[in-house]
């Protein structure tokens, strides 16, 4: 999928496979009443977060209560592997403001071994101009020694995230 | 509305005339693995805001470009005034994790002539156990001068915010 | 010590033992141009905590990397006890606005056998008149079970908080 | 100055001109114990707007109040620009968490005629190595037309930012 900015731009709701519905909230605008470009990360962390832990098999629960690994491996989806992000980016398009609801759409740009590149587009409900377009990178390492997993991430990481991934050749046909 | 804590404790859906549904972001876990405190009061601020925008003529818009107040009176409800708050309050039952969706009721539990205190009950979707209740008063400002209005709160804020009122006797009657 | 809200305006920086500065950040203003009011939960959550970590033995190293708490247990401080918030109240006198400089003082207004209720005073750097007091109630429970410990709060915990607690006396000497 | 990832890596205090001093907040580490990453957008964007307030003559108060621009032009700095984001970046190196005090430095790697792209690096006290390696590009705009003013950004902002660009002689020279 063309990733220049330009292509960015012309994003659309359907190039991406998973979407969240998000409502602003008062004090996301800034000064200039609109969505402060931060809140932007907020928001990507979230829907990113959101498929890990229903699709992919990331369980915070364990994380924030310290169960230990070998109870949590025993789990039909717990890995123990959790996401750190590496980098991040943003372009920002339009602005929008409290309190619109917005649609966010996922994507997987680059899946590696070890680690994937998200892109999220930021819609407006009931509008179908993309607003922003951004996006990090997850390195998955082990949740105790936040090491990358000998072996790469997580087979069910991996799984969830194949979904996601949308090759040029399917956008090329969707356009 | 009986307002001590076991009152507060046994709030329910039906208690609160206006709802708005806000997902959670991956950012408001905090260490513990559940929503910090403070982001209650970033959701309680978020649906009076909306509530005010929606019903009571507030127009954020006029606040942040600067629109000179004389443009803004032409409006239908454009009246010119924003609410400060003063005290805020919050008490907490039991905690919510992300990725959960809330339900956010709103009520007025004091109306007075350039004041007014809210309440709002917190719940999560499929769960009808109150987690919050906490809310804030606001009281009633010309938008330039900061200072309280001559003759309290314009018209279209009062009417708005009358249709939360919920009378002991309403109440009572309800339970 | 007086806490009514007519005393809460008078407070001074004296009438707080422990003191941290704070700088604002762009996102803290709204689009009022101030700190919105829900800011002041997270300092006054920040400068708390880092009271319970720096004077208390609250260990979030151990918390988020799921440490066993028999490990826990033989560092000198480790006790595996958190706070959670059960309430939270907070009284606004004036604003304030980036990118000012905070200094929050902190102490504690009630020490119970497991829970304790603290009092901050948010003021501005190079002015004297308070800008908001607030605070909240923690209880302190374990931190796996997520109940309050039989015994109440740690030794060392009390022994923190307790330097933080100014009697009626004292502050009346004071005034 | 060297911009590749390696090179960003490397980055030390004295690669930037203007240092701000940040402490975290309780809120900013998330359930991995670290400073979730959309806090440093928080941070980088408070460093940049507090330089163009006090050195490029942004006037936050004249937005948030609606002063008239023509008011607004008669002081010697006021000249009715702000600027939008249009695109963001960061690079994480290692994290830090709550309740570590922040170094932050910034500089500006690209100064156009109506946009300026600026780079912050985040250290944290007591140690050189650093954090994370971000920033944004601003475009400057007139404040109520929200369009890029003919001519430019104003000269007041040119001035304060050129002390901010570090060419690649002077930083080859200081490697």
């Amino acid at each position: 999928m063309d990733s220049t900015l330009e292509a960015k731009r012309r994003r659309r709701r359907g190039d991406y496979p998973f979407h969240l519905e998000y409502r602003t909230r008062w004090s996301d605008n800034d000064v200039y009443g609109h969505l402060n470009n931060s809140i932007y990360a907020f928001l990507i962390d979230s829907v990113i977060n959101t498929y890990l832990i229903q699709h992919c098999g990331l369980d915070l629960d364990s994380v924030a209560k310290g169960v230990p690994k070998e109870t949590e491996k025993d789990k039909t989806h717990g890995h123990g592997q959790i996401g750190l992000v590496v980098s991040s980016y943003c372009d920002y398009f339009a602005s929008v403001s409290f309190p619109a609801v917005l649609d966010l759409g996922l994507r997987v740009v680059r899946l590696g071994s070890s680690s994937a590149t998200y892109e999220v587009g930021v819609f407006e409900r009931g509008n179908d101009t993309v607003k922003a377009v951004g996006g990090f990178t997850h390195v998955f390492v082990d949740r105790d020694t936040r090491r990358p997993a000998r072996g790469g991430m997580h087979g069910s990481i991996r799984n969830g995230l194949k979904k996601l991934v949308i090759s040029d050749s399917t956008s090329t046909a969707k356009l």
